[in-house]
């Protein structure tokens, strides 16, 4: 499937190892991710050397073209509160995946969207397993 | 008019007392600001006794009902994020203002929505100038 993997970028990169670990599973499991260079590091600075209007364009064409958007939450960020928002809006089936502990803003968790699942993880191989259980009903 | 005014709740409040200068000055100025105690200290701790679905349920009404939506954008917000997409999705003029230096979201930044101003603001008097400027435009 074609996976739009939201993660923080401007909002902060104190998950990274988990959003490499995700966008490595899903790529391992056969998964076209066009945003897996997002959980790269040192993606912060490759960015920030882009047009604002490019990489709002290049990300909205994605999320336009992707079967899901499956999102890591566990970081604030305005960037993937406005893609779920953008991707829910055009119907794309959402997960929102959050480090079990950390509070997830109320506009995500309680959202009744049919669309969005909210769900935390403990580890990434958890987080790949809920994805797996995820990705079935989202087709 | 009837203003939105989306700031970070559960993503930090390091911007707190900038939230309440330009609910004050909007107040003030005779406007409705229905989530004005949004910006209250100890806001986090009420709000975390309300079920998420009625606080969602809550805030997208208000979004509907309003003129216009301004957000203080300077901490990073998945609730702000997608109330932005939100509003851009049914029409609303928005506002989103920064404390200058601060990095934006590209998904806000780089949004070309005609019906989206993005600035930055150095005191909340600045702040509200911009508002003031900008309100008009939006009736």
């Amino acid at each position: 499937m074609n996976i739009y993997f939201a993660c923080s970028i401007t909002g902060g990169r104190e998950f990274e190892s988990a959003y490499q670990s995700i966008v490595r599973a899903l790529t391992e499991a056969g998964h076209e991710v066009p945003t897996a260079h997002l959980a790269e590091t040192g993606i912060t600075s490759v960015e920030a050397g882009i047009h604002p209007n490019e990489v709002y364009e290049r990300d909205v064409a994605w999320i336009r073209a992707c079967d899901v958007l499956i999102a890591e939450v566990s970081v604030p960020s305005h960037g993937v509160g406005y893609e779920i928002g953008f991707a829910l809006g055009i119907g794309k089936p959402v997960l929102a995946l959050y480090q079990r502990g950390r509070k997830v803003s109320k506009m995500i968790s309680g959202n009744p969207d049919s669309h969005l699942t909210v769900r935390p993880y403990q580890t990434p191989d958890e987080a790949f397993r809920i994805i797996e259980f995820f990705l079935p009903k989202a087709r």
